[in-house]
């Protein structure tokens, strides 16, 4: 294998012989509360592979650029190298999480619209709240690059709001990440769409299915995962 | 004394014959943290009530928008009655505070550009930072509503700065509130401007001027507001 590039709490990026594009191998450490709750869960790794494969493969064909180039393997994915920016961009469709402790908004409660939050990517500060304001003056991004991550937030919303409810699931909020193309600078989606990374409900029970039943303890993660990917298998 | 409508913290708010007008009693209670840290300071009520009254004064004949009628007393002053956006808009030019603490900024690194941010009137959330979706979703303010606030602020933030300027003093940050007119809903620049609601330094010294000598005990506050309002007598 070849040189690791980077290592996350939840993946592993790997250089390949093309400088345009990077190997990402998913592992199977959880985390949460920006790590102070740890597991390994055997099979994480492969179902978040997939999942964000097939979710990202999607996305392309919908014409919302973004990193993905192919699924390599179980655990591993090809995508284009890219320079991240530093941005946890989270949109929210129904109160859950931070939102409803931020607001004291009840969980569940639909929004009327819905909703995008920046936070700034560092662990060491606690991935804090940001305004277009702070992004402006930590040169995170300019305008224009704010208004097209903004408005590429939308679009993946709307796509993936439709796509999860085909299958009987509630899209409550998800989190993303853009980046700068090394080839060209261009900014496209990156990082990963997972269940790691979105808050999904079942639409008739409102059981979670994702992260949060290892955040909260209330099941099984990786059981919980595999239903999901079996509901998207059917999905073009 | 006529009936009193709310107790803050700072100040008492009665009514007057006239409904379209109230009367505010600043009081010498100082709070800090949310309320977590007391004290009463004589004098204190009388500084603000002075300092304020002679801001907005100012701010008047400059053709800002606010609430301020005249000053009845060392400790009273009559206002418009308005009703209180729930909103703390924070302008800041140089960082410090929770700034410095959020995005890991040095204390007194000066700004390019002035900084605004909105934070919920919310005691029992702790004022929380919020966003323009945040605002939007949880009918704060429409979209017209808050561009004229974010203008005013940047107004306030121009007179201000050369005001405190003129008299040797660097304006750091404050916090303005807004409020809707009773009489016909105009939005207004209500509350308080003073040594509590800024932070304000020294040019030459950086000795801080302002309720930081409270909140971080290394200061008598009555002597140095009132060191503040001897600076401010000549501004016209």
């Amino acid at each position: 294998m070849s040189q690791m590039l980077y290592e996350g709490k939840a993946k592993k990026i790997f250089l390949t012989d093309d400088p345009s594009t990077l190997l990402v191998s998913y592992k199977d450490d959880a985390t949460a509360f920006n790590g102070k709750k740890k597991a390994v869960l055997p099979g994480k790794g492969r179902l978040n592979n997939l999942i964000s494969a097939k979710l990202f493969g999607i996305l392309n064909k919908k014409g919302i650029n973004n990193h993905f180039v192919k699924r390599l393997s179980d655990n591993e994915q090809l995508v284009k190298a890219v320079e991240i920016i530093p941005l946890e961009v989270v949109v929210r469709n129904i109160a859950a999480g931070s939102l409803s402790k931020r607001l004291g908004l009840e969980e569940g409660k639909p929004l009327k619209q819905p909703i995008i939050e920046f936070y700034f990517k560092d662990d060491e500060l606690g991935d804090p709240l940001i305004n277009d304001d702070h992004i402006r003056m930590m040169q995170i991004a300019d305008d224009t690059e704010l208004n097209l991550i903004r408005q590429a937030a939308q679009e993946v919303n709307r796509v993936l709001t439709d796509l999860f409810d085909g299958i009987g699931v509630l899209l409550v909020d998800f989190k993303l990440e853009f980046g700068k193309l090394k080839t060209n600078g261009n900014i496209v989606l990156a990082d990963e769409i997972s269940p790691d990374t979105c808050r999904l409900w079942d639409k008739k029970t409102h059981e979670k299915l994702d992260k949060d039943v290892f955040r909260r303890d209330i099941g099984d993660l990786p059981q919980v995962y595999e239903k999901l990917l079996e509901r998207l298998e059917d999905v073009q």
